[in-house]
């Protein structure tokens, strides 16, 4: 898994079918780089999360048939950068 | 997910028959790098997109036999650079 | 595999379903970059460990059916930096 | 897909019995790296191609049981560097 | 798959039961980055060897349920740096 910051929300109304409505959220990487996850968990922006990435990533969702291959599956109790 | 940009069209005649025809994007990564991604959702040259890679690119995908590794699932509402 | 070495617990309370009760520890690989794993053989923080990924990160879990994409698959008994 | 140039052929006597006879390709990716796929379309050397990777290499392939993990899935029909 | 040349073998005598008793080696990457490799084919040191990744990486071992995310699968005939 990769620690993550949640950064935004993302609005993406024109979507496959296959992501349906699910939640998706803006991440920064350690590098800085940006990504966009799904967010079964409800995390806040700002926080530091864990992300699991390929198949994992859909198993993650209560619903596996998100076709996703980035989804927050955790929220650190205490992290500094 | 990862967040793109169309950059264009890509025309390839001789492809293996796993493609079948499906419509190609050049698309221009964060980091400048390009890629190749089926695009199942019509995005147009310019747009900001949200890709998805591996096996979930397949399920994308209307048809799941396409052998792709990348997928355009969205278009981004609002995305400055 | 990769090489990497163990740097901290990981504390991760409110978490997915699917990451159970998952022993989790912070990895710092060669580059210097900060991963999350699960551990199903208990290495101490400081060892070098080796690490895979993707869908083996799952089957190297006791139980398959955890939603990790990473896990330490072995303790390496002899490494210098 | 990646999009790389087709730089040589690869001559592999010793092999796992899994890749069978395939025919393999040295690639130079954007970035100058080298890499090896498998190729069924037969793409001469010094071409533009696009490769696909993961589990899909495997799919684009005539024999879906070759164990490769980059196929080259189609030659472009035009592009300048 | 990628090009790497064999560096070490790897002891690991605590490791998880799904590697079993997998021959393991250190390559290092045209990167200099350091991996470690199951290896069917008996690959010794000094050669450069091509490896295959992810699910492909279990498919190419004589027992696909040796947990590796990569595997050697062929010995390169000639090459030189």
């Amino acid at each position: 898994m990769e620690i993550m910051r949640v950064k935004d929300e993302l609005v993406c109304t024109r979507r496959v079918e296959g992501l349906k409505a699910a939640s998706l959220r803006v991440l920064e990487s350690q590098a800085g780089k940006l990504l966009v996850a799904t967010d079964p968990v409800g995390a806040p922006i700002g926080k530091w999360v864990i992300t699991t990435s390929g198949s994992a990533a859909r198993l993650a969702m209560p619903d596996v048939k998100i076709m996703t291959d980035l989804t927050i599956c955790g929220i650190i109790d205490n992290w500094s950068e």
